[in-house]
């Protein structure tokens, strides 16, 4: 379990995810995370074999890392525990779990030390804190919080540590890990496609898009709002999909733009692929 | 890790949750189970120390079982894989995880069996598998659904196996579960109170509620539409809260119980005791 030397990622498609926060547990916050990330690492082409939640202590993530690299995962994803206090304990756990130091990583003090210099602070130990990252790993720049996320390579698998803040958590598995995984991972192909609705607001084409997404394991949709067109709202819906051959991913998509357009219009909607 | 002859709880307060479902990993579904769960075992007094998601597959489901014993928990509760189908495996794993044969129970079978006969329809070989138990379990009623759920007592824990139906699910936890573990659970206490609150539509109470919870780890809010007064909605909102001193859980549900008052009463409703 060692720092490997490798490039690119391990040949498997086993992922795994680990939610960490005494939030979860006692039932304050449902996981959302989970299931976006569930449903984006199948449209890559991964098999998510299994899910652990542990609280904010620094043993139990330390052994739910340790027990994923166990169970032969190739990809782990962690969500939650990256902040500044006291209880954003993952970098510590992950370290343990791999039997390295913690270490001050200065691209990612950069990258803490210019958020808060953009909005006027200084830097404090709670704000160093989220510079130190488990021996060989990588920051992950975060577009929308301060907490960078960090990267790891072990021989055999490739570890993310996300934020649990659910927009920095996309952001930056949109930014870096999706790209990263499309590039090296299980060799799938990619088909997308893009439709215009006109008349509908995002909230109402909301639970369409969700019902939509249902009738697909490999299909992902996401809606742009774009201001309004004579007052009606326009909103941009890209879908992605994935299969083991081109003609499979194209008629996913397909099917699912078909079934998504169709459920627009019923609800008054004028639709058109973009 | 044979089954035990004790009787009642084990004296730990050590809590996990296991999720069964293909459909959770691969984010079809959002595992609102695990929060709701989450949030009762808080308040009757447990520490949830951790959750598992496996897959619909025996042995992941096995190992599942055998990880929250192995980590020392004094009560299990999976959600999900009871069903009729041939993906419910959830009794098989977890027998499989005890090293005991499955066992056609006679009373599961009478509660499958009167489900059906009600409904007009009579057994079938998917049917009575729902009431295969594994060795030593005791069938829990499922008054909304149709598969029993399980009940098995180990040497160290005791073991709630419910259906992955958020309604069933619910119904099963406060009906059987709960009152067992009141009873035999950690030594804490409760206290109650009841608002009725008039003019609020339940739709408009709910993130009100929910507001209220996050105030709290240890209390409940539980809300029943009771038609309309002169045509206003009328709502009574249950609050449960938990403490290790009656005054403790006393002043906790008093504490929530006046800001959701206050809550209800910003957005224009009448609120009174019961």
């Amino acid at each position: 379990m060692g720092m490997g030397g490798t490039t690119g990622l391990a040949a498997g498609r086993d992922a795994w995810l680990i939610s960490i926060g005494n939030e979860l547990l006692i039932g304050r916050v449902v996981n959302t995370n989970f299931a976006w990330l569930g449903r984006r690492l199948t449209v890559l082409g991964y098999k998510v074999r299994g899910g652990i939640v542990v609280p904010d202590d620094v043993d139990d993530i330390a052994w739910g890392f340790r027990t994923a690299l166990g169970r032969g995962a190739s990809v782990i994803i962690s969500t939650g525990g990256l902040g500044p206090t006291f209880d954003d304990k993952t970098a510590e756990g992950l370290a343990k779990a791999l039997g390295v130091p913690l270490i001050l990583n200065e691209e990612a003090l950069r990258m803490v030390r210019e958020k808060y210099e953009r909005a006027g602070m200084g830097l404090t130990e709670a704000r160093v804190k989220m510079a130190r990252l488990p021996e060989g790993g990588k920051p992950i720049p975060n577009p929308v919080g301060t907490a960078p996320g960090v990267e790891v390579e072990v021989s055999d698998a490739l570890i993310f540590l996300l934020p649990g803040v659910p927009s920095e958590m996309q952001a930056m598995f949109e930014t870096y890990v999706e790209p990263k995984l499309r590039e090296g991972g299980p060799k799938v192909f990619f088909a997308e496609t893009t439709l215009i609705s006109v008349g509908l607001p995002e909230s109402e084409a909301a639970p369409l898009i969700a019902k939509a997404m249902k009738m697909s394991e490999r299909a992902y949709i996401k809606s742009h709002p774009k201001g309004a067109e004579l007052g009606r709202p326009l909103l941009e819906l890209h879908i992605t999909a994935s299969g083991s051959s081109k003609d499979e991913a194209l008629a996913e998509v397909e099917r699912v733009a078909k079934a998504l357009r169709e459920l627009l219009e019923e609800k008054g909607a004028a639709v058109k692929k973009s």
